[in-house]
């Protein structure tokens, strides 16, 4: 398999991204090509590593040059059809020519979808694709779709994304019969707005013909608990959740840094509990959940967060390589729809 | 000033309600209206009391008889027009007559906000009351409207909502000039779905006829760093958002005591950061922040969540009573708007 990665895109790029790469290749099969300004590059993956280690990775690790670069303010669609040879449009081209099998990039956002959008294609039977990311449960975690790519949907997008969730975790993360629940702010069936509702009766009544394993309407209160493996919502609403878990998580880690630092005592006191706390805040790190995956299109394509720092990178290239080797993007284009 | 409460209402009724008015009476100056079934009310008060403490309270501690009682299951509209004689009728009817200043139920919620739109009524001039309730930040905490009553809303009745929140908070929270933040998924003016662009738009060329410090749209992922004392939004959005960050309290919770409690070693090394752990459970405790006032009725009701414990009656009583001193809703109705 061949890794695909924009070695330009992100506000830590391109230092964190070769850093993430670096340390995943030790790890997975692939190879990694990072696509780039080459002696941007090559100057970095010299800095980072000693000869030694330069010669261990070489052979997997490349790189394809690419000239320009799509800042983070710029206009999607312009961008996209401007910029031909930017890290962005030259990693979609390989990705459509067969020369990687998934293409990660921290850029500009609106332009990675247009792009997988525009250059890539949509499959067939996909009305539109979404943005998804996995989020931590008390179980295995679960599965947000739309994350937030269509602020504006109907029914029979929320049924497709129900459906392309239930490929790629059957797929992908090996979950037999996905259960696919349904944000809303209740359970009773006339909760809900007008979206919703008319979704739910669709999905109660048709789940089998979809394919779908749809397990009622569920409260965001309830989402964590493991009773489902995929959440399903529109990108405005979608994203609104994923965006309070963050802040709330934000909330959370300076009011316990507070607590724990208020005065010289509670800062001795708090040190035996460190790996405690240590712990705890591994299991509330959303970098171990990887990047986005962008499922409707052609090709693997993997949103890594705009602010990824190596870590992050890393977790992301070992997700998508996973991504790729499931070959749930085949088996949607396949007519599973 | 007299706190009409529903004895009768919610899943701890009447114990916890009793044992908050209890402990809540000796810190305020107003007097309590217990309104539901005499005889069980005055055996609870009883036995919680012992005859020092009951001749204490009893001047300020009165009941109001009402036979019957609204179940939770109960369909609405059809609850609050049958039981005449319920808890929750008798109380709505004690505050249309100036009975009382403020009416505090956490019974049936769909009863409670119907029972306060037939039988107490809307202001003039607004079309839908909305649910409100106090969320914490890093700084004095922010108003989250509507937080789940409303749930297909257009551009005007977020625009009212953003009004009530003025008032109330400049009002009852003396904070001048409440800054109001639009709940969105990104900041730029081409962000949102229709509603939210919509609203946009008004609120920007039009904050000042409207008596609202609109500081324009915001991020789920912001609102806690108390950069807004507001955050306006529909009510299938806002009770997504509250939904969501209980459900993350919770979760944080349990992997927080399951790191602490992994092996008798971090059990006993986490003894000394008690003080900083409870420090910090305090700081994320919704309970001191009160019930949910219902905005936009004639008269001063507040929402007690369904599972209060003694606690949060107690902390919602003394919410209150600082609801109905400040007279927010006489200055709501007096044609601010």
């Amino acid at each position: 398999m061949k890794i695909l990665i924009d070695a330009m895109g992100g506000d830590n790029a391109p230092d964190a991204v070769i850093k993430g790469a670096v340390e995943a290749i030790k790890e997975i099969d692939s190879e990694i090509i990072l696509v780039g300004q080459e002696e941007v590059i090559n100057k970095k993956v010299k800095e980072i590593c000693d000869v030694e280690k330069l010669s261990d990775i070489s052979s997997k690790l490349k790189i394809k040059h690419a000239t320009e670069v799509i800042e983070m303010g710029e206009i999607p669609t312009q961008a996209i059809r401007s910029k031909k040879d930017s890290s962005m449009v030259v990693g979609f081209d390989m990705l459509n020519k067969n020369e990687g099998d998934v293409f990660i990039s921290a850029g500009n956002t609106g332009a990675l979808l247009t792009g997988a959008t525009l250059l890539v294609g949509r499959i067939k039977g996909i009305d539109r694709p979404a943005i998804t990311t996995m989020l931590p449960s008390e179980a295995h975690g679960f599965l947000l779709i739309d994350a937030g790519s269509n602020t504006n949907c109907r029914p029979i997008n929320l049924i497709q994304f129900a459906q392309m969730a239930s490929i790629y975790l059957s797929d992908a993360c090996e979950i037999k019969s996905p259960r696919i629940g349904l944000l809303n702010i209740g359970t009773e069936e006339n909760k809900g707005n007008e979206l919703v509702k008319e979704t739910f009766q669709e999905l109660k009544q048709n789940s089998d013909k979809y394919g779908i394993n749809f397990v009622g309407s569920i409260e965001a209160r309830d989402v964590f608990s493991g009773a489902i493996d995929a959440l399903i919502t529109d990108g405005f609403t979608g994203n609104v959740f994923l965006k309070t878990m963050e802040g709330m998580g934000k909330l959370v880690k300076k009011n316990l840094t507070k607590s724990l630092k208020r005065n010289i005592l509670s800062m001795i006191a708090s040190i035996p509990t460190l790996p405690a706390i240590k712990r705890f805040a591994k299991t509330m790190d959303y970098r171990e959940y990887g990047g986005a995956l962008f499922l409707g299109v052609k090709r693997p394509v993997v949103k890594a967060h705009g602010s990824s720092d190596e870590y992050s990178f890393y977790c992301t290239i070992k997700q998508a390589e996973a991504f790729a080797k499931s070959k749930a993007v085949e088996h949607l284009g396949r007519g599973y729809l």
